[in-house]
């Protein structure tokens, strides 16, 4: 067994978005950055070389759905009423626990391939996510999904209850790489008894809250016409806000609605991609931030985007950032970078998302010997604008190299996308039966 | 030497947009599609293996200044007209020829290896563009960019006149692979009396033209107030608009600019990327289709992209497209992925962008074996939504395999890269002197 890891001969992305050229030791027990500088590599009992690289943080995947992975591309160009209703729910309802492990894994080597190292992930069958996390490697905040309508009662608060039970049992799993959310789908989905219920016991218990907020117009409509309010302020009066809650989404948001989040400390998991994919909308991400708000960048579930690459999303964050804004200075290079590493571990709870001393050892390795990332004026620049997930060339997370020169060590990749195949083929089979 | 190359045990994209498997049989010498079948590899004299890979005409990048990728990340996250002024223009007075020829070589690296066979070009120094695209072994459509603002009437008019005998000494340059344009950069930066001179001498000599249209609502108003109409009428009342002219952009256009561009024949560049990062706009593609107006795909230059990497584009182009049109089935899947393929071919006027028995030999196989393509719902989906340049492992132009399994074999892609480097070093320091 290793003790330290150096990684080597490489540039370094540093808090401040400084680049130099440094090593960076890790004591790969710990999980935990030990020193950053020249010439460390002596000292280590192992090594990874980052020469003609950028060492950078690892990226912070901070809403999604990871078993949706084997529905990419089941159903396309459709709105998120419609393609909810005729194409994801009927799947989902068909979905075995087994379907979880094997989606989960299948967006494990994907997060890995492109340099993600922490995920949120809301959905079922929560112990089969946390199993595959744990062999993955990586690190993840996840939670099961509630929805109370078109439940009865006694159906929709057994779902609540769920969603508190799991939380509580799986939190601190995989060496400390799990941690958990009760996780409310929406302030539509649930029924505002439920939340009464229960907001208040997870408070208690000290687990932190995650759900969609303001993802389309139709939805704030629905919650307008119950409550009379508009959705931020509906969930703050439930207590639903705080600093260990972060919401997905936040695409229609007004001023007094904004200015509720960065009162509480609630941050936002901007899914630019999906965003546009299903036609909701342009976030306000230069007010959220101008504001206080702490974003993140999330990538929802692959069957919205379609894939776990949060590299598009970086791009995506700066580009329609910009758009929404009206303004091309709005979302630059360096902003768009920080949500997707500090802002993701921020909004996650991870000690994450920066290269310290101090910091947990989750980076990336991004090989620089490209086409497409030359000539050199800018690495940031290069990273928002440029670069793709498949210019990653190792993978490390909590002190553990996961992937090294393209090869995902983990998991037997083959294996994991045929058994991927077989189980999306067999599910859409049972769903249009 | 090889008469025939014969692409083997690949699944096939058909211009009906059916995959089936097929071989794809070339007469390299023609640079000719001849037979798409089960069992074509043994009447060849060489092949190109498409195991698990999808064989898909080449992309086409209808709009782009290819020298541009020597300002990659030079200058980011500023409004067209800063960013024109301060930082790109002074650039581009210090470029050499020299300049023009390395950094035309490091774009055709980059669209190689994205699977792009065809590009357009407006720059400076064309023939230094021409003996690049010689070398490369792609196709391209090239022209000189005539900008008669702010020169005395001698200078503006000795620019056009570049641009027209440009067009009439490189046409059909490089075995066919190199045809023209007269470039006029934009009807606001060109003096009417300079149009009325030179468009019917383009005309007369057969030479199409392109230029950019309707780029930002800033030039709008330029044309608007000294031509009183908008810039599709004034186009249009020079003769600037006809089947042979793609314009590039038209991201502000009202319904009777589009309705004029339908009449005319005259396709569009859609340049999403460019239009998001500098804030531009959206620009209206499901209208401009539903009109019956060709729409191809364009990078613009690589300073506000930041890469050639057209299927960024493809999915930008869906992405946008929906958000423009309010509607998630705006511009789908397979609307995104003929716009860059026989759309683009359709622009340019090359007889490629589908694979069929007599069409050029252009194309693109693209690697289904990996992660984030699977599972196998829909693959046309997965080139619009999932897929990267990355994921291309050969490229074939004209019958000529420019790239086998990830290597270019063109150029010696280290020495492209070192000079490109040393020569935007050398460009930013005279600009900046
Ligand atoms: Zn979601
Ligand atoms: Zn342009």
């Amino acid at each position: 067994m290793t003790d330290t890891l150096a990684v080597t001969d490489g540039r370094v992305l540093t808090p401040e978005f400084d680049v130099i050229e440094a090593d960076v030791l890790i004591d790969a027990d710990a999980g935990e950055i030990l020193e950053i500088g020249p010439g460390l590599a002596g000292d280590a009992d192992g090594t990874l070389d980052a020469t003609d690289s950028l060492v950078m943080p690892g990226l912070v995947n901070a809403h999604g759905h990871a078993t949706m992975t084997l529905l990419r591309g089941y159903a396309d160009d459709k709105t998120l009423e419609d393609w909810l209703q005729e194409d994801i729910w009927p799947a989902e309802a068909a979905l075995t626990p087994e379907d979880v492990g094997v989606g989960t894994r299948l967006a494990a080597v994907e997060l890995i391939r492109s340099g993600t190292t922490a995920f949120a992930d809301m959905y079922f069958h929560v112990g089969e996510v946390v199993e595959a996390v744990r062999e993955a490697g990586v690190r993840a905040r996840v939670g099961h999904g509630v929805v109370t309508v078109g439940k009865d009662a006694e159906a929709a608060r057994d779902d609540f209850a769920e969603s508190l039970a799991v939380a509580e049992e799986y939190d601190g799993a995989a060496d400390g790489r799990v941690r958990t959310a009760v996780m409310p789908h929406a302030p539509h989905t649930v029924g505002t008894e439920f939340f009464e219920e229960f907001v208040p016991k997870a408070r208690e218990a000290g687990i932190p809250l995650h759900f969609h907020l303001n993802e389309t117009e139709t939805y704030l409509d629905e919650i307008d016409a119950e409550a009379g309010v508009r959705p931020t302020e509906y969930a703050d009066d439930l207590g639903l806000l705080a600093e260990d809650t972060w919401v997905a989404h936040g695409v229609h948001l007004d001023a007094a609605e904004i200015e509720t989040l960065a009162e509480r400390g609630t941050a936002v998991a901007h899914c630019p991609a999906s965003n546009m994919k299903l036609a909701s909308g342009m976030a306000p991400v230069q007010e959220l931030l101008d504001a206080g708000v702490t974003v993140a960048l999330g990538t929802d579930g692959a069957a919205s985007n379609n894939d776990l690459d949060l590299f598009d999303e970086i791009r995506d964050a700066a580009m329609i950032g910009k758009l929404a804004a009206d303004d091309a200075a709005a979302v630059d290079a360096e902003t768009a970078v920080r949500v997707a590493t500090e802002g993701g571990a921020r909004a996650l709870g991870f000690d994450s998302g920066r290269i310290e001393a101090g910091a947990n050892a989750d980076l990336a390795v991004v090989d620089l010997d490209a086409a497409h990332l030359t000539p050199e004026h800018d690495l940031v620049s290069h990273l928002a604008y440029a670069a793709r997930g498949s210019d990653v060339r190792h993978t490390v997370c909590d002190g553990e190299v996961l992937m090294r020169d393209g090869e995902v060590l983990a998991f037997d990749e083959a294996d994991v996308r045929e058994r991927a195949q077989e189980h999306a083929e067999a599910l859409v089979e049972r769903a249009e039966e």
